[in-house]
Formats: C-alpha cells, sequence, structure tokens
C-alpha cells in the first residue's frame, strides 16, 4: 500500500500560515487527511482557538496510544532577514525551510503519518488518539487544555502520551523529555522616598534596597538539583527605573524575576521564600516591596519506567543512539497533558526553532516516523 | 537722597521672563539702572547667553569687592499649577509670587541695590564688580565662565566675592556657603550574553554583575566628613534594561551614579575607584563593563577667615542669628569664582526655589538688602 510521505505533509502544513492563534488551514487539512483514514475527528474550538481531536479504535479502550502536537507557529520575527519564503517549504542542500518546519510541523506530520499507516497496514487491538492544537505558542488557555477538558467531558482516555516536539540540541536521537521543571514568574517594585542626589540622608533610594534584593537571590543556590532534574534556576530578567535626572533619588523601581524550580519546590513554596526575602530586605531598608507572583506550571515528572523504556529503545533502535532522558527546556503542553496520563516528550532537533530561516534536515522527518512507527508497533506488540 | 527699591527691583525682574537661556529684559534693565549709577557696564555675551559686567571705581583697585548672581530661571514646570502669574510679581500676606523670586531675583536685586545706593552715599576708596549671567540654571558653560574669561582677558580683577544665592534652608540668616561638595556622574554599561531564562548558565546575565557592583558602591562609606564638610555620598539614581520578554536574560543593563564628594577626594581619585570596583565584579562575572564619568565640579572650600567673618558679623548684626558656616548643597557659581578669588555665598531662604508658586518674603529682600549693605560698608572701613 502506498505510505504518507511525512515531508510532504509538512511542507503542506509550512504552507498554511498558522501564525498563532490563527488556524491557517493546517487543522482542516489534518482533520481531512485522518478522517479519510478512518480516524472520527472532531474539531473541540474555543474562544478563539482551534483544536483537533482524533481517534482511530474504540472509545476507552484501556490500551491507548496518544500523540499531542501543536500546528500554531510564533510569528516571523524580522520578516526581511528571512533568507526563503517563511511559508514557501522549500528545501535546500537537504534541509525544508519555513516558520514551523521544526516546531513543530514536522513532529504532527510525522506522528499523524506514522499513525495513518499503522492502522491501515496493522490494525492493532486498541486505539490511537491524536490532540493537536493551534494554541501551544501563545497564550495556550484554550488549547490543549480545551481538548483535555473536551475528553474528559466525553470519557476519551488516552493510557500514555507521546508529545512530538523537538527535543534533541544537536544530534537527532539524543534526547527523551520525561518531565520539566516548574516556571514562576515574580515582578517586584520597591517604593523609598524620593529625594535630591546631594541630600540621600533625606530621601530613601530604592534603588539600594532592590539591588541588595536581586543580589540575595541572584545569588542564592535554590538546590543542587534532584534525580531527575537539573538545578533550579533563578534569572533577574529586567530592572528598570526610567529616572532621567542624575540629581534626582527616584521613587520607586521595579524588576521581574523568572525562577525554573525542580521537584525540590512548588510554586507556593518558592512565592512564601521571595516574600520572605523581600521582607527582610524591606525591613532593613525602610522600604515596601510589592511582588506579584505568576506560577506558570508546576515541575512535573514521569518517572523513567515503561514509557521511557518504549520510547528510548525505538530511538536507539532507529538512531543507534540511546537518548538521555531530561526534564530541561522551557513549558510544552506536556504540563497538561501529565493531568490525565503518563507524557514523555521526543522529536527531533530543535536548534532553528523560532529564528529566522527555521529549517527541518528533511531526512530527519522520514526518521521521526519511522521512530513514531516503531513505538506504536512495539506499544501494540 | 531717595534709595533703592530692592523689592521693586525684584518685582521689576520677575516681570521679565528670563527662562533659561532667554535674556527676556533682565540684564537690559540691570544694565541701564547700573549705569546711571555710574557703574561702567560691559555685555560679555557667549553663545546664546546674555552676560552683564558692570564695575563702580577703578579698574584693578586692590581693594575691589564682587558680588556675583544669575537672572536667568528654570522653567515653569506645571504651568497650571501656579496658583499666581509666574511672572507677575504679585503680593499676597507678605509674599511676592514669580518664578525667580528667591532663586535668585532677590538677591541680585538686593545686591544691585546695596551697591547702587552705598557708591552714592558713601563712595568708597575702592571698587565694587557685579557678575550678573543668564546661565546659571542651564548649561552654565557661556555663563559666569564667560565673565570671567573676559575679566582675566582685560585685567579685571576681584579680592574677595559673594554669590547671592539662597543659602537659608528655613530662618533669614542661618547659614553661609564656604565651599561646596564636589559632583561626579558615572555612567555604567554592563554588557554580558543574552539567553533563555530556562538556561541561565548558557548566559551571562549582566543584571547578576550590575546588581553587585551597585550594591558595594552604595554601600560603601566614602569617608566620615572633613572639618568643613560633610561625609561624601554616593546615589544610585537609576538602573534600567529594558527587557519586556520574561523567558529572556538580557544582554545588556545600564545605570547611573551620583557622588557628591568632600575635599577628601577628587574627581580623578573616585573616577580611578569606581574602575576599580567595577573592573573587579567585570572579572568575578565574566562581563564587561563600561564607564563614563564627568566630573562637574571639584569640591573647593574658602577656609573660614576674613571674608566669612566679614559676612558672618553683617549677618548677625542684622538678624541676631550667628549663622552656620557650612559646604552642603547642590552647585553653584561659587564653583567657577573660587578658581579667580576668595568666595563665600549667602543669600535668603531658599524654600520655595524651583518649585511652582515660588515666592519671597518682600521684608526679607529689604533685611537682604541691609546685610549687603553692611557688608559693603564694613568692608571698605
Amino acid at each position: 500500500m502506498p505510505q504518507t510521505d511525512p515531508a510532504r505533509l509538512t511542507a503542506d502544513l509550512i504552507r498554511c500560515p498558522s501564525v498563532t492563534p490563527e488556524e491557517g488551514g493546517a487543522l482542516v487539512l489534518l482533520e481531512k487527511l485522518l478522517s479519510e483514514a478512518g480516524f472520527q475527528c472532531t474539531r473541540t474550538d474555543r474562544g478563539n482557538v482551534s483544536n483537533l481531536f482524533a481517534r482511530w479504535g474504540a472509545k476507552g479502550h484501556a490500551k491507548t496510544f496518544g500523540f499531542n502536537g501543536h500546528t500554531d507557529v510564533v510569528p516571523l520575527g524580522d520578516k526581511a532577514a528571512w533568507t526563503m519564503p517563511p511559508f514557501g517549504a522549500e528545501e535546500k542542500d537537504g534541509f525544508m525551510y519555513g516558520r514551523g518546519s521544526t516546531d513543530m510541523k514536522s513532529g504532527v506530520a510525522a506522528f499523524a503519518a506514522a499513525a495513518i499507516d499503522f492502522v491501515k497496514d496493522t490494525p492493532p487491538d486498541g486505539a490511537i488518539i491524536l490532540t493537536i492544537t493551534g494554541d501551544e505558542e501563545g497564550d495556550a488557555v484554550d488549547g490543549t487544555t480545551a481538548l483535555l477538558d473536551y475528553m474528559e467531558r466525553t470519557g476519551e482516555q488516552m493510557s500514555v502520551c507521546l508529545v512530538g516536539e523537538p527535543t534533541c540540541p544537536d544530534e537527532m536521537g539524543e534526547m527523551i523529555k520525561i518531565g520539566r521543571r516548574g516556571s514562576l514568574t515574580a515582578w517586584f517594585t520597591v517604593t523609598g522616598v524620593q529625594g535630591h542626589s546631594a541630600y540621600p540622608h533625606r530621601a530613601n533610594n530604592p534603588l539600594n534596597a532592590m539591588v541588595r534584593l536581586m543580589d540575595r537571590l541572584a545569588s542564592h543556590k535554590l538546590d543542587q538539583g534532584t534525580d531527575h532534574f537539573d538545578a533550579s534556576t533563578l534569572a533577574v530578567v529586567t530592572i528598570d527605573t526610567g529616572n532621567p535626572a542624575t540629581n534626582v533619588i527616584p521613587t520607586q523601581a521595579a524588576s521581574t524575576v523568572n525562577i525554573r524550580f525542580n521537584d525540590s519546590h512548588s510554586g507556593a513554596s518558592l512565592t512564601e521564600w521571595l516574600q520572605g526575602e523581600a521582607g527582610k530586605v524591606a525591613a532593613e531598608f525602610g522600604v515596601e516591596i510589592g511582588i506579584d507572583v505568576q506560577v506558570s506550571g508546576e515541575s512535573f515528572i514521569t518517572p523513567p519506567g515503561a514509557l521511557s523504556d518504549l520510547v528510548s529503545a525505538s530511538v536507539e533502535a532507529e538512531t543507534g543512539r540511546k537518548p538521555e532522558l531530561s526534564t530541561t527546556g522551557g513549558t510544552s503542553d506536556a504540563r497538561f497533558v501529565k493531568n490525565h496520563c503518563p507524557v514523555v516528550e521526543f522529536g527531533l532537533v530543535g536548534k532553528t526553532m523560532h529564528q529566522v530561516d527555521e529549517r527541518v534536515e528533511v531526512a530527519q522527518i522520514h526518521q521521526l516516523k519511522s521512530i513514531y512507527t516503531r513505538i506504536l508497533q512495539d506499544y501494540f506488540a
């Protein structure tokens, strides 16, 4: 039987200009393709976001393999700097160019192609669910979350799930992600007393407290890392005052801190720590320090076991590389899926994601389909 | 003989809208008045700045008393917040309102009136020089400096000089200024390596070095004060990054530091210290730290002696207060005059200077003229 070409499907998806949260035709294309292959498709759009749920096989089957991915892409950035059409999917020297070529239209194409051909060639005793969202790069409020809400509402259940995001730093097959650190952002506002630079004793410079607090936070070792996690990190990303007058001590200064934390912390424990540190500095300097905290994700992990063994074995068989089980990196929709079922992430090399001239090695798309196919074969064997 | 009314002269000057560096008619008015009183007047305008040099008596006389002042004023600020016309010189409850009413059209009016009446009533064996600039509140590059350049070029010489700036914090007669701290501004730029907040080890956050350096500088005690000076002070006046992205570690951050320093430092010694501190932090954090330094004035002092005794005695005789000899406050043109001859500053209460509804107590203008008159009498006695 003719096989589904994942590179051609990637190209078709790249040509859909689905800059987040635009659907751009990408999910319509996938819905058509999957429906023709016998998948039962439901659009679970919410707000201005389009989402596609697709299942092959019986609903509620105890052995249901899930794939998750997204078709939305980040904006082009400096459009003039692109040397290839960003929605052209043109090939040069073995690479296919375009926004979303690595992140992650190739991943979606590879798992869709693998699933379509697998159920056609060797229909398993089980089910396959594909959840594909049009809002991973944006707010991610009405994306995978809406798909999971739909599934809960209608009794759909994945036994395990593989998110097809790019996971390999440099070489294909290097890395599987089995969890993620949590992420917290804190906005600080230090308020002192304005005054003349010549009379600092009559003022109370908020910057003195600000630099002390930021130095304390930036110098603090949150932990040494845990079994499956790197050490937690804290970055002071901005400090701003906006005072143009060299003879004026400002009233207020603001800063923003971003923390990526492992399983030895929680959003709540870190918030408490930040409030404590701010309180100490506020008392020492006699200033007011306000904090707004947003926890955009708690840390999570699918401990090494059946699912990671399955994916590792397939990756090693196809690439010759034994992948590292990692919890590094930024957030992905795995943070939502982990509440539903065990989840790991594996995809191709993500080097050019979010950059100008984003591109994917065409051979890697085929290799990724082979890996996903082998995972399905082994899972249902 | 009819006496010159310093309050009326102040009102006339307030009605000249001489927002720096506009002449506004103020120097023209004074030139006319002083010429009629027998002063030899020369306009020493330079650039877009107007300046007035006026001498009564013989050029180069060994006993030449100088007065220095300015007729330019700072802008109105929030014009709508003024409850009285800012160039109206209207009186209410014993106060005369207007921009420049304290800083320092009243001071100029008082010393001009004192000098005019003094040479008319009791012509001294000596000379009186008035140097009045239209640019003290602005860049001060073509103001008193231009007057002093003119004097050097033409062999004009003051034996001593009194700058008529407001010097009293709360009560008339409280304070004479016999020197000033120096002022230095340093602009720091810390350059690190940009990166993703999730991978701070792959970046080099310039803010970590910035907060450490600023904390070191702000915590450092420069000195404990000296015989005639308060302790030197350092104020971090702004830190700015301008990074709106919480997931990005910025490349660069900037800050500005202002130092007011006494005679245990110089612009050069402080510059060296700042460079040394920046160098240590740069080495510790592996970042680049650039510094631009501008020394806007070295510290200076006219040690207590004949001139301050003369002024103190007159102040005490007229007000009943023994004035403090101080070196506090921001810069004034005394920083230029001190290269020419011994200089002290004495004027009225400066509480409302640079503020909305700037105003002067009318009685204080008359009192100030009396003090200046007594100084002249005692000096030439």
